[in-house]
């Protein structure tokens, strides 16, 4: 009752052998992978045919005739008012990536049959534009967050990009929405890209067509008067990610599922939970951040920073990687160890009694870094170094500061990339 | 360094010790959950405010002025073609649910910062109405699917609403398109229950306002000319649903994340992909059905019909349990063991070998049953009992049959709700 493989292709018992590319960008986390296949596909990561790639020469722009109030940058709330203006690509499988265009801020119309709303083909990025004492308008790794947005796309069948084309599109679309960057340290625009697949039919199918968008909203600094540190609970009764999962693709599919739990936390006073993996409770992620803590080691003394290994259940943060990046540059040559290793509740809780966890933060786009004063766990709280009175740690404030002089060009870098 | 319990309420702790029906609901598939935590909610499996429910007696019909022509039956494609009109019904957090409204179908007008395109808030459900002989209007188990469509809201935070309403409401729209059910055996108006998030915020927060449509479109038998038997590429190299996970609801983001699997199957000449689960190879659910087995037991000889249990990994079939339902009621007199359980590749492919693999098939709302000829495993075949020359086996007809016969009211049964 058992037959030697694949009756339909003699190619594909042969693709079969052939590890590619793509099948390691897709799927690179899986411990017990026993195949791996080709797809034929134009760029590294994608699973779409060939097509005519996004041109930005051929960009056409139509400028608002009702330009917009600024809104006084004090009062200003994360993702709720947007700039004047749209950058949108639409994508075809038939003629691939049509002409750019930036066009006033707009609804889009849809049918209620598009697959975005039944199958969640949708996925984005997070970034922001600032501007530096010379009133140049800098991005901040845009390479990072395009390099991941083609990823996302790949792995839920959308198409793929020329990464620089779009962020040449996205330094003109800033440029022309500068008004909208306040200049104040803290402040800056936050950009949207996204993308969804737009195809009218119910049938479960890669899309035949999508649309790239990209909306900017001006944003004040996450902590207005200085840091404050944040509670976390950490959640053992939902699993966020799955190795062999998309938890480590910026998909709007891993958000949705994550609102019940991070209601539930903020319920019993915490701002945020905190996921945890498996039974022996790996700490992953915070809700919308990657996690850092600092600890002492037992015997050596040794000071080590340490986050969860890119393993497929967490998402790869352009910040996470920033952090990481600095911590090697600076913490090393003060002694430091940086750790890129799992790590569970167990070992910060240990770490905690003893005096040896120093700090812990979250790393994200929104906050940069985020303070965590304790995390609630089986009951107990497990305290993360802050004396009461304290809203930061000295190391997260090293940090931020870092990070910030490479965001607003204080430091002239290779990270940060002036729209001209 | 570490406290007791919660400084912040000292109704947390309280609440903390007390499982709730909601927790239940919302997580019920936790092998090693230490906690249950309460929500105050309206409805037993919700996370929203109290707010006015669903009231039919509210519906306001707005008649299109240009009627579509119906299509040839023959021509017609799933999901790709839709009737003249569409059901909706807004909810705001301020006042629950807003007046239903039967309206010509037309597009969603929606600010591209609506949190559907970002974060996947949205849910839906599949199911039909048939005509029977005398030209009622039937629906299949509606309760089932309404249900579930709760269940699934519950998860991400969108609002719950009364079950029978939505089923009134339905019925109502399916009676004033009547005209686009065609009369033959095998077809049906496919119903498509959406819902999605419609706030225009980026923030990460349960959504304040949420649209419900319900969109519908004729469709023909799954297998116009008789059964064809599908080939399945058992996959191994990613994972759809994990305990914790959301892989039980019907949740857009369960879908996005399996084309590129299904794609690598039909690149190979499978039709489907057939989902394993750990390293032991449970077998879990085909690429859109859930799945069944017949086995011959080694040592008595008994037959036993096999599917994997409800253990969160698994989509709540309606027509499996409706499956499961029949065989108890028609397969148990005659000596078999129906069973929910865990079974494994290894399991099927001994059987296979022995002798002892009957059937198997695929079970879902579009084809009913479809069945399955052989599933590509670790570089082999493993063939499910047909003989080369047929297309079905004798229990996958025999369920076809007992299902169509409830479905289109030959056989009057409580499962079928006709629309009065």
């Amino acid at each position: 009752m058992l037959r030697r493989i694949l009756p339909h292709s003699g190619a594909a018992a042969l693709r079969a052998a052939i590890p590619t590319q793509t099948s390691r960008t897709l799927f690179p986390c899986l411990h017990h992978t026993t195949r791996n296949y080709s797809i034929k596909a134009p760029h590294a990561a994608s699973a779409t045919p060939p097509g005519i790639d996004i041109d930005p020469s051929k960009l056409i722009i139509e400028e608002t005739k009702t330009p917009g109030k600024l809104q006084n940058p004090e009062e200003l709330v994360f993702g709720k008012t947007f700039t004047d203006h749209m950058l949108t690509i639409e994508w075809t499988q038939k003629d691939g990536w049509l002409n750019p265009q930036i066009k006033p801020y707009q609804n889009l119309s849809l049918d209620p049959a598009t697959c975005v709303f039944h199958y969640a083909f949708e996925c984005f990025e997070g970034m922001k534009a600032y501007k530096d004492a010379k009133g140049q308008i800098r991005l901040f790794r845009p390479d990072k967050n395009m390099a991941r947005f083609n990823k996302s796309a790949a792995r839920i069948a959308l198409p793929t990009f020329d990464p620089q084309a779009v962020i040449d599109l996205i330094a003109r679309f800033v440029k022309l929405e500068s008004r909208f960057i306040p200049e104040k340290r803290g402040y800056s625009l936050y950009l949207r890209p996204t993308m969804i697949g737009t195809q009218k039919t119910l049938g479960i199918s890669p899309p035949g067509s999508a649309l790239l968008y990209v909306i900017a909203s001006p944003v004040g600094p996450y902590y207005p008067t200085g840091f404050k540190a944040v509670s976390l609970e950490a959640t053992d009764y939902a699993v966020r990610a799955w190795p062999g999962g998309v938890g480590d693709k910026k998909l709007g599919a891993n958000y949705a599922p994550c609102i019940v739990p991070q209601k539930e936390a903020m319920s019993r006073g915490f701002q945020q939970n905190l996921w945890l993996f498996g039974e022996e409770e790996y700490v992953t992620e915070v809700g919308t951040m990657n996690f850092f803590v600092a600890f002492k080691d037992k015997k050596t003394g040794q000071k080590e920073l340490v986050t969860a290994p890119l393993d497929g259940t967490i998402l790869e943060g352009v910040t996470r990687d920033s952090v990481l990046s600095l911590a090697r540059e600076k913490l090393v040559p003060e002694g430091w160890k940086i750790s890129e290793r799992k790590f569970t509740m167990k070992e910060m809780d240990e770490a905690a009694q003893e005096g040896r966890l120093i700090e812990a933060f979250g790393a994200g786009t929104a906050a940069i870094v985020s303070p965590v004063r304790h995390i609630s766990w089986k009951g107990k709280l497990v305290h993360c170094g802050l004396k009461d009175h304290e809203e930061t740690g000295e190391l997260t404030m090293r940090v931020k500061n870092w990070m910030e002089a490479r965001q607003y060009g204080d430091e002239e870098h290779e990270w940060s990339y002036i729209c001209n």
